[in-house]
């Protein structure tokens, strides 16, 4: 999706978890981070708002942790395991409490349920980095 | 590339500029906040650091005003064109100076081409954007 | 408020602005993201929501503009005239769009009236980096 | 230092955490958003650049996760335990790496040694956050 796998390959000291795995944790995130800023946007602009108000305020959160934890990870000069972890972990739970919030309005809504969806991609893009450092 | 567009097609609203031009120009500040943050964290794992100062130093900002710019493009809810505007002008500056340095680089580093390039088709992304707007 | 100025003293080519006009500005914008996220976290508890969906909205767009702008005027080791400025009328527009926002609703809601103080305020910061890079 | 605790009072549903405590941790991670981000770049105007890679590297990596955990704990609207303990917990090990290494070049660079006390300030005030979370 974006160049990350490809400038990961450029790198002198070569990415600490494994480049695909890594790389496709990165794209998800950036996707992610996208979808819950439109969704919370999309939700604004509903008429029954005050049912989205859960889905907009997870959104919103989830889309800075993975956009902060796609910048963390791609950082691979100096690689601190245990911050990896944590902020892989920090994305997961991010993504896992939007998920759950917006599908529970995906029949209702088209844009919960895209970004459900994108939010379960991300969640398991994590999970698999975390099984990947350890 | 994300699932912008798939997602402003769901907005009550719908988006404010045409949506292909507008979803083009939030993936490619995707991207390039994405190369930018990958080419400064290779640039500091290069021997001949002392040379690539200029070019880490603007692909940080490059890629904090594309992070910021994606986010905003993305709302439809609210358009203020002047605030659009002033938005989409500051990221074409921040790709313009992070792209004129890196092509300093392209025959050096890898990461610095492939950058350059992202940042020029950002650059021309946020062009098209100005003058759907106008 | 932050320690902003006192690093800038440390900066060895030091910084490209009058220090003390650049370090209020740094620190006007990271206030403002602050209130901006905040007033849009408060509003979405309010019983009257649909009257704040714009508030909303320009808020959070606010917030992203001011954090991105006060990483790029942080960054002294390069100093690119007309990104700088670019940057920080982006900046002037997200929190004049912001204020004239909160302000129209500055007498029911204290968090707006608080958040819109604070956009003026960051607004002027901004006017008065641009005057010193003129 | 921002206007946290201020806006946090006016939340319709008040802080689900004690806000002083919750108000003192979002300024702390905008204070170590902003040194780090500092540091980062006053480093790379350094002569002996390359011994400070990994401080430049943890500093930029350090900022972007105190910048999402500060935005995380200001939203109250919605408050998911899991997310705000994992959030914080990141941002500790942020703070703590960075502080780490930062600390190692204290004697030599100034600004390094006050990143490195405004990391362990942040590091400290998230572990009160966790303290108060339980």
């Amino acid at each position: 999706m974006s160049h990350a796998l490809e400038i990961l390959a450029t790198h002198r000291r070569g990415p600490q978890v494994e480049a695909n795995v890594l790389a496709a944790c990165i794209d998800a995130c950036l996707d992610c981070a996208q979808s819950c800023t439109a969704c919370a946007d999309a939700s604004l602009a509903e008429p029954e708002l005050e049912q989205l108000v859960a889905c907009i305020t997870l959104c919103l959160s989830c889309s800075d942790v993975c956009t902060s934890t796609s910048q963390a990870l791609t950082r691979q000069t100096v690689f601190v395991l245990k911050l990896a972890t944590a902020v892989v972990q920090a994305c997961v739970e991010a993504c896992r409490s939007c998920a759950d919030e917006c599908e529970r309005h995906s029949h209702h809504h088209e844009h919960c349920r895209i970004c459900a969806e994108v939010c379960r991609r991300c969640e398991q893009a994590c999970n698999d980095v975390l099984a990947a450092l350890t």
